[in-house]
Parts: structure tokens; C-alpha cells; sequence
């Protein structure tokens, strides 16, 4: 299979992923598609989450595939056995069961924190897939949706940062048995990773899904011919999300490599 | 004409417009639909905004309207001329052009700062607004993001909302020569209104559009047949839509009441 390695998220937050997934498979080709018309995922109801990532998920297989990653926590964690179904044969990885294993593999005490989109908690597939792994996990998780706008915003150091965090993580953190990871269960978060573990302190660890779901994508042995590339589809504001996106992907995007598509006319 | 004034927004914001129609015209008949599916409008490009507008206006239309209130300051200054054009004779009154006659009442300075959503501003449609009324008044405008996402987390006073309103704000009001009315160009923005005051300081005059818009609409003369009701829509999520609206509006929303359509498939 020679077609392009398909990431899909509802906007800009994948591109931690799309970042973590180029180090480990430099010479792939990569089409990128955000859902930008149609952020966040995190506040919509199931069925839409599911309709949206359906369409997304079409409109990159028409390109020819050889691998689907749901960049996307919401999405991974509400649409992907749809996806399966509906791609099988091809592989869909998503980013939640690569997220579950790093903290599963990260904790001491068996004790793991979930922060994530409102989509993502109320979905419970990090409950689920860290009790898949280890039936003795502890897992407690809270929506944090202020930190997606503080990452869209750039804001990503300082005080307001600090205090959102603070306001976020005491529930969850200031208890009488802590837990010792703290897992980033959506793409946004990362871009705060260092605010996060001055707030959370020096006896959490804090993980992501980037490194591991990319980990796993290398290891599926994928055919691929480079030189590496990416493409970037966008369903609105190729502007914004050349602008935003770039804090997220760790590199400058241009403007004009960026297309956009209708995926509700698709 | 006897049908309802529709009432349009991109979410739950338009419910402070809603709030000030009602008590303006406690005997008439509403619909107000909110096009939770897609929000927000404010960061999406100019073409999205006027498709979405055009599809909800659609939808209220076919269920037979007196007037459509757009309770949306982003397709107020995107897609008005647009629905205007569309919906012709019928009355179609946005929340720009009230709000700056607002502002423009309340200076002395005749310097108004606007603070909205980052389409309202790229718009400049306040700016255009506040000089028809006034050639000569001075016009500065910020987008700030961060406080859709504050008012919708329902983090409307302390601390938190204090420091990014000084954030926001200080660039604005930190000037040589002050403006002297802050017009809050987002229909979020007044669930932030005591905070926003705080930090401004008594030399600021806050003014929102959602009094002025029922103003214009009452002084319209529809026929009103009572008894006044409200009927609520939105396009995703019926108990996200209660439940974060309920600030907005200033009452409780039952989920049952809310009936969820599907835009995109109308």
C-alpha cells in the first residue's frame, strides 16, 4: 500500500500528533485534514461527533490511504468503532488506547488522572480503556474546557495559564491519595504540558498520546515512499489555521499550503 | 402577521437578547434557535458564517416569522446584508447596528473601544457602524476569545476572569486618551458585565446591545397574539443548551423543551 498516512482532528490540536508521528516516520507522506468549520468536537453531542468524523474520514480515503489516526481524543474516543466498521479493511488508529497505555505504563501507584474535552469525559473511554489494561486502576478525570481556548489563544504561560490549572487540577490532584500521572486526553494540551507540571508538581508525571500513538503507527509496518511530505486540508479559515496551528505542529505552516474543503457538500 | 419573531444565534449567547426582547414584549411569541452544532461563529471565515446564517434563517422561516432577530454579533456583521436580501419583505434586525447606537448615546469623549469575537472584529462592521452615527468618533476594537469560553464555563466572576479582562482591556483602556464607553460586541459578554466594569474602572461606561436591539424591535409595531411563549431550538446537544443557557437567559431551561434540528440535512 503506497497511499498516504490520513490524521484527522476537529481543528489544529492533531498537529501535536502529526508532529510526534513525522519524528518517528520522517520519510512517510502525511495528509492532515482539520475539521475546522466545524470546532470543537469537545461540546457536540455523540451522534454529531460521529456524522463529522464519518464525513472527514471519506473525504481523506478518497485520496487512497494506507492508515487512519483519529488525532482526535473526542473522536477516538466517541467514533471510533464506527470508523472501523466503516474502513475496514484499512487500519483506524486512534489516540485514546496509545494514551491509556503510556499512563498505564507511566503510574507507580496505580492511581491516573484524565483531564480532556467535555465529549471525551462524558464518553468514559479512558475509563475504559485503563481498566482494559489494569483492572486495579484508579482513574478519576475532569473537562477542562478553558485550556483549549487558552491554547488556541497562545496563552501558554504565565499567570492566567497557572491559575486555570490550579482551578482545574485541585479536585483531581488535591486528595488525600493523589494520583501520579496526570494523562493529556486531548491534542490541545500538550502546548501547556510545562504550565501543567509546574501546577501538578514534581510527584506527578505527565503524559500524552502523541509519542505513543505515533510509536504504534511506526510499528505497524506501513510501505512507505518517500520523501516525506504533508499535505494540510482544512474545512474553513486556511488563514487561522496556517496561524494557529503552527504553536501546535512546532513549525511555521504557510498559508497558501493549505487547502480548503467543504465536507458537508462532499 | 401573527408568526413569531425568530430569534437567531450561533449558541446560547443570543439568550441575553432574548432575555431583553421578553421584557420588552412580554406578550409575544418567540423562536429561538441556536445553531449549537456549528458554534462558534467567531472564528470561522466570513463564507461559513453566511451559509450557516442562511440554513438557520431558513429553518426558522419555513416555520412562518413577523421578524428575524439576529442575536449574533458575528453574523450580524457578516451575513446581514445577505439575509436581508434573502428574506425580503421580511424585517431582519441584527444586534451591530443597535449596539453602536448604544455606544454612541453613552460617550461624552465621543472614543468607544469594542471588544467581540475575532470574525466580528476582522469585520470591522462596529467600526463602520459607530461612523455612520458619529464621523468623528474614535474607534479601537479587540477580539477576545478567552471570555466565550470563560462566560460558557459559567467562570464569571473572581479571579480568573478578572486577570484576562485586564489582559484583554489594558491594551484598550491603558492609552493616553481613554475611551469612555467599552461596547461589549459579543452577545457572551454580558454574563461578564460586573467583572468587565471592575476592571475597566467608573470612568468606562459598559453598554451591551441587547437592550437597544429590543428597543428597535419593539418600537416595529408587530402584531403581537399572545400569550407571550418562548420555543427553543438548536441543532446539537438539547441538555448542554439548558444547561449552559440558563445563564444567559436568567431562568432554568428544561431539556425537554428544547427541540434539536438538523441544520445541514434541511
Amino acid at each position: 500500500m503506497s497511499g498516504a498516512i490520513g490524521v484527522f482532528d476537529s481543528g489544529v490540536g492533531g498537529l501535536t500528533v502529526l508532529r510526534a508521528l513525522r519524528k518517528a516516520m520522517p520519510d512517510a507522506r502525511f495528509t492532515y485534514l482539520g475539521d475546522t468549520a466545524r470546532l470543537p468536537y469537545g461540546t457536540k453531542s455523540a451522534a454529531s461527533v460521529v456524522r463529522y468524523a464519518g464525513q472527514a474520514a471519506d473525504a481523506l480515503l478518497r485520496q487512497g490511504l494506507s492508515c487512519l489516526v483519529v488525532a482526535c481524543n473526542t473522536a477516538s474516543a466517541i467514533a471510533l468503532e464506527d470508523l472501523r466498521t466503516r474502513l475496514a479493511p484499512l487500519p483506524v488508529v486512534g489516540v485514546v488506547e496509545p494514551g491509556a497505555r503510556a499512563a498505564v505504563a507511566a503510574t507507580r501507584s496505580g492511581r491516573i488522572a484524565v483531564i480532556a474535552t467535555e465529549g471525551t469525559v462524558r464518553a468514559g473511554a479512558y475509563d475504559a480503556a485503563i481498566r482494559r489494561l489494569d483492572p486495579a486502576a484508579s482513574v478519576t478525570s475532569a473537562a477542562c474546557p478553558l485550556f483549549v481556548a487558552l491554547a488556541e489563544e497562545g496563552w501558554t504561560d504565565g499567570d492566567i495559564p497557572e491559575r486555570v490549572a490550579h482551578r482545574y487540577l485541585e479536585p483531581l490532584l488535591g486528595v488525600a491519595t493523589p494520583p501520579d500521572v496526570l494523562l493529556l486526553g486531548c491534542t490541545h494540551f500538550p502546548v501547556l504540558a510545562q504550565v501543567l507540571a509546574r501546577v501538578a508538581g514534581p510527584a506527578v508525571r505527565i503524559v500524552d498520546s502523541a509519542a505513543t500513538t505515533a510509536a504504534e503507527v511506526a510499528a505497524m509496518g506501513l510501505a512507505v515512499s518517500g520523501p516525506g511530505s504533508v499535505r494540510f486540508e482544512a474545512t474553513d479559515g486556511a488563514g487561522r489555521f496556517a496561524r494557529v496551528g503552527a504553536a501546535f505542529l512546532g513549525e511555521a505552516i504557510r498559508e497558501a499550503d493549505v487547502t480548503v474543503l467543504d465536507l458537508g457538500a462532499a
